[in-house]
C-alpha cells in the first residue's frame, strides 16, 4: 500500500468527521476491524460495532484537526490531532495498521485525561 | 503505573540522547524489550540488542525534541518528536509499551522517507 494511499484514508477520516459521512467510516474499515479509544478500554470490534461508535461520536459533533505530519511505517499510519467536541479540545494519537486490501484492520487511539483541555 | 510516570521515562529517553547517555536506555528498558524503528524493519530483540542500536543512534549525534505533548493511554505512551541527525531532521512518533516493572517492554518508530527534511 503506497504512502499517498494511506495519507489519503486519514483525510477522508477527517473529512467523514466533518460531514457526519458514515458511508467514509463504513467503507475505510475492514469487516472485522478492531477500533481502540482510548487504548486501554475495551476494543469495539466488527464493522458493526465500529460503525455504532463512529455514530456515536458524530452525535457530539466530534470533527477533527491534525496538528503534524502523518507517520507512515510498514502497514501502519501514526498521526498526530486535535479533536473538538462539545466544549472539550483533545489531544490525540491515532495508529492506523492496514490489512492487504488497504481496509483498516485495526484503530487505536492514544490519550488520557491529561491531554483534555475544556 | 501512573501517568507521570511515563512522562517522566520520555523526559528522561529526550535527555539520554542529549547527554550521550546509555545508562538512561539501559535504565529504562527491559530484559526482553523490543524496538521496532521504523516498523516495517526487523525488531531490535532483547536488551543487549536495543542497546546496541541505541549506541549506534548516538554515534551519529541524534538529539529529540517533542513537538507535541505525550499521549497517555492503558499501558502506553504516544509522543511526537523530532529527531536531527547529521544534516536531516525527521518527523517521528513513537509508542512505547510498559511492562508491570515500569519498564519500556515495547518500543514502536512511526516515521518513512516523507518524514524526512534534509
Amino acid at each position: 500500500m503506497e504512502t499517498t494511499d494511506k495519507v489519503r484514508v486519514v483525510e477522508k477520516y477527517v473529512e467523514a468527521f466533518a460531514n457526519s459521512d458514515m458511508a467514509i467510516i463504513r467503507q475505510m474499515f475492514a469487516g472485522n476491524a478492531t477500533v481502540e479509544d482510548p487504548v486501554g478500554t475495551p476494543a469495539h470490534e466488527g464493522l458493526e460495532a465500529v460503525c455504532a461508535f463512529y455514530e456515536g461520536a458524530m452525535k457530539m459533533n466530534a470533527t477533527l484537526a491534525l496538528t503534524g505530519t502523518p507517520r507512515c511505517a510498514g502497514n501502519a499510519i501514526a498521526f498526530p490531532f486535535q479533536v473538538k467536541m462539545q466544549n472539550m479540545v483533545i489531544d490525540v494519537i491515532d495508529v492506523f495498521e492496514f490489512n492487504d486490501e488497504g481496509k483498516v484492520a485495526s484503530m487505536k487511539a492514544y490519550w488520557g485525561p491529561e491531554n483534555i483541555q475544556s
